[in-house]
């Protein structure tokens, strides 16, 4: 059991790095950087901080552990792409949701045990989470930190200096 | 144990599903595509390709599994920056490298027990691996999933289509 949650606590810390490293490219990068795409025709800095915000604010209800704070979220920055025509809400607001919803995450992560970690997400059933036990919550944290670490890679390009 | 061995067949699972994802878009990325720049001005497909083959290749000593497959890319795609002016290995060369990097790794990783995760890698002192047993091997693997998954999200935007 030792190892176990010792474990557990190596995935959740490659979690807070990335949320870590998003956090500081954040305070770095300017409105007007953030407004701009990261490649031409791409995404932009501020799509790609609120899909980030959406999908993890999604896994507040995924792990099971609270309701979304910020449901309006997901129609403009999981539903629909960049260039949809929706209003976007605005840099200052996109930056406090995504820190607001880490902070939660965060609050309650700190409160689980390892053996919540290996429980089912609410994406599966019980009968099938007995064939497919690997669809834990860890899981979702695994994939969700690859999932920062994908786009991180991508907001990087908005920094003025070669990466 | 069990659940030990259980989170890290998850862990090296999250590292598969990113080779895996590297390689289908190798298969689908024409030469001229990765000889481009995934935006103006930064790095072109082919030095990301290049650079994830070495940074794997260098997880062979790492792990204390076996010697560097390929040295020569450390010079050109880790030591030095894709503009550096440095005589690159074809695209043909570097994909083969990488695929040849990866299957080494597997089936060395194939063969390790859980417990072997939990050793230390070969960057730190047994000294300093007592007081600081999180730098272990499992960590290595965790920090080179988000490693290329940082990449991959950047080598993404070598698509034609909008991501």
């Amino acid at each position: 059991m030792q190892s176990q949650d010792f474990i557990i606590k190596q995935v959740l810390e490659a979690w807070y790095i990335h949320i870590k490293r998003v956090d500081s490219l954040l305070r770095e990068l300017s409105d007007e950087q953030l407004l701009s795409e990261i490649a031409p025709g791409k995404n932009t800095g501020l799509y790609l901080v609120g899909h980030l915000a959406a999908v993890h604010d999604s896994m507040l209800p995924l792990l099971d552990l609270d309701k979304k704070l910020h449901p309006e979220l997901e129609e403009v920055f999981i539903k629909n792409p960049d260039k949809s025509g929706l209003q976007k809400p605005t840099v200052d607001t996109v930056k406090k949701n995504w820190k607001e919803i880490n902070d939660q995450l965060e609050g309650y992560f700190s409160k689980m045990r390892g053996e919540d970690w290996l429980k089912r997400h609410m994406s599966i059933s019980e009968e099938d989470f007995i064939k497919e036990p690997h669809r834990n919550k860890l899981n979702v944290l695994l994939s969700r930190t690859n999932h920062v670490a994908n786009h991180f890679g991508q907001l990087l390009l908005l920094k003025k200096k070669h990466d």
